[in-house]
């Protein structure tokens, strides 16, 4: 296709999209910026700017201490409710609190708790990194022969259902896995790798972060037992809000978590010294949220329900799509890799690239082009595509800037800045 | 004094107050207001409104993921350095991070992991119930034989440095405790006390959160080892603005951060698989922060900063005797009592009055007559004098009224409302 062709083709899938409505609920200032960083943080909500305002001036400025009964006692749940509807969860099973790795330790802890006498927790080396501390930490807190065992990928970018299993075992307590991994954008089977971890009698607890919003989830039918995500990628929460948990309904009880606090409590205003926890999902609340930036993440949870995941899912498959058939013609001959899987059920909303002077790429498509991707070391270009707010007309004009760096050779100044990108990144 | 000399000697104690001007750097909607839970939550600064519509439409809507580095990344350790200067600590000894529980958890596991063999934790019953179960989780948690154990209050308000001295060992691995009591706003020694500590070789971890902000804390010069706090409380950070954590510089590099997250690493961008903390007060990050929630806490804490805290304790001081003095002649004779220290060396900025029907009270003040106060059970009125933001007319405003609300026997017909206030406090 000539770069005309490939402009028509992006309007007329633009035109096509049942979703092209979704784009004009966000805040766009700069119609030019190509921004393929949605999965790191989400645009903003236009209706949050009059949330945000509101949530200032009112019900702090004038509710005052009143504000919690009013107003935000009850966002924990009720934020909760609304992303157990995205994740195929019961709305007593999901609640919004801390950030994704305080209730990874959370539930992993209290996962542990719920096998004793199994020493084993699993993971793949393409989970997040953070995780992968975070188990690790708190097997050495634990300190009675916990370890950690991680599954390694043989192409970088993949790890098979078959490799899983194979790393379980009787002595294995939890599984705890991305759905869909940062760097590659694979994609979790978790039925079936939930179902091996049972036979075992392991634990299931989920990373949703890059799923959530973006690919549908149903922890119901996929018999997942737990689960955690961030609000601020696919959600468009805002930046740093809060982060969920799911715990199943029939494990709320048995579980224990470790991060005791108030408001995880069965009577939270009597000041008693013994500690009861609440019953149900609430129990896995610790202390007090941090309300502006949990109650400023509704309207982003509001548009992707309104959307609906499989329509959402579905533009998101056209987006890769539409990119993969340009990238074959456009970028493949100057020297990008796919760095993620082709074939859409095994990868979520996002395609990583390789080239060897990625890191250059990636600071002259900022500085110099328009285009904010992701960069991940060592040659790593991220590309996300969020749903609602992504154009056809904006990947048509990733692809061409993708290219004009190269073939301009801008790129080539950016090259002596140093190995690691002077810039900073929500994950 | 008749209730017209009140009004007019108060007149003069504002007009006479060096902090006067304070009050008009917050929102206050309804003079007739009197608000005596800025210990709960602290007033709305003016210059929050403007900064929160510009986080969400500018840095969030325009900045997008570069908002990270233009305006985010540093917010933990720039709050953070603010904060130190008010509770005498180096400006990187301080960093703002999760819930004051979550900091706890951190700070205490730490410090019991520095404390290795040792296995006793002390406090006292005057403690937030919070703090005192995640310590008793953390001891449990630790599963090495690590135990709690209380210093009780012989009166209930107040727990001398001797009755704490006693209470250590060589066994002692952490000394844990409320700066100032959440019920009865007891004061502790925290030089002497910390002192007694040391003798023992235990570690210190102060709860600033009823004492930031409107008493003068010296952590480097009383030898505290750790400390953490709330900011919406005196600091008028906003509600459930994230916490912050003290760590003194000499022992940051011993201690082990068991909530390892991006944000404690030494590169947070090299996604590497190994975990390598950060050096100096930035290892006890965890995951992303809030942004919204920790951004507007700045204007709060410049404006303590702005008067000093040794003009706000002054203030603090006035208030409360101008309240004592009204207390004796007005409500003493109405079956109130006091249940704070009387000297003001011994008392933060809030002041706790039982009544035999306190909770019946409570609600017809809020209810009835224009009066926010707090109540604690099981018969406690717990009365916080913000000293930028409370004036000498409120506080005669609210004599007035907690006899009026006896006298007239408004309160009686909210004495079948149940035993627990029908209303919902961050502490």
């Amino acid at each position: 296709m000539s770069r005309p062709d490939v402009l028509e083709r992006a309007r007329e899938l633009d035109q096509a999209d049942p979703l092209r409505a979704a784009r004009s609920a966000f805040v766009i200032d700069d119609e030019r910026l190509v921004y393929v960083d949605g999965n790191s943080l989400g645009r903003l909500p236009r209706a949050a700017i009059d949330l945000a305002a509101d949530l200032v001036r009112r019900q702090w400025g004038a509710s005052l201490i009143r504000g919690w009964n009013d107003h935000w006692l009850d966002l924990p749940e009720r934020l909760g409710a609304k992303i157990a509807g995205l994740v195929g969860a019961h709305a007593d099973e999901v609640i919004v609190a801390d950030s994704t790795t305080v209730n990874l330790f959370k539930l992993s802890v209290a996962a542990l708790g719920a096998r004793p006498g199994r020493t084993g927790i699993v993971s793949d080396d393409l989970n997040f990194p953070s995780d992968l501390h975070s188990l690790a930490e708190s097997a050495v807190l634990l300190g009675r022969g916990h370890h950690l065992d991680l599954v390694r990928s043989a192409d970088g970018q993949t790890v098979s259902t078959a490799a899983i299993a194979a790393a379980l075992s009787e002595d294995t307590a939890l599984l705890c896995l991305s759905h869909v991994a940062f760097k590659s954008g694979f994609l979790h089977e978790m039925a079936a790798v939930t179902a091996a971890a049972h036979d075992n009698g392991a634990l299931t607890l989920w990373d949703l972060s890059h799923s959530v919003g973006a690919v549908p989830v149903d922890l119901e039918a996929s018999g997942a037992d737990l689960a955690v995500g961030c609000t601020y990628k696919y959600l468009s929460g805002g930046p740093g809000s809060p982060a969920f948990l799911y715990v199943r309904r029939s494990l709320q009880e048995q579980l224990t978590n470790p991060l005791a606090g108030w408001m995880g409590r069965a009577s939270m205003f009597d000041f008693d010294l013994d500690h009861v926890p609440a019953e149900g999902i609430r129990r896995f609340l610790t202390g007090t949220p941090p309300v502006l930036s949990m109650a400023c993440m509704e309207p982003g949870l509001d548009l992707v329900a309104a959307a609906g995941l499989d329509a959402i899912r579905a533009k998101s498959i056209g987006l890769v799509a539409f990119f993969l058939e340009l990238f074959e013609e456009y970028l493949a001959p100057l020297g990008y890799r796919l760095q993620s899987p082709v074939e859409p059920e095994r990868r979520g909303s996002h395609v990583s690239l390789g080239h060897d002077d990625g890191l250059a790429i990636d600071l002259a498509l900022i500085a110099e082009l328009g285009v904010i991707p992701d960069f991940r070391p060592p040659d790593n270009l991220r590309l996300g595509f969020a749903p609602l707010s992504t154009s056809f007309a904006e990947v048509a004009e990733l692809t061409m800037r993708l290219a004009q760096v190269v073939v301009d050779g801008v790129y080539r100044k950016y090259m002596s800045e140093g190995e690691t990108p002077n810039r900073v990144k929500a994950t």
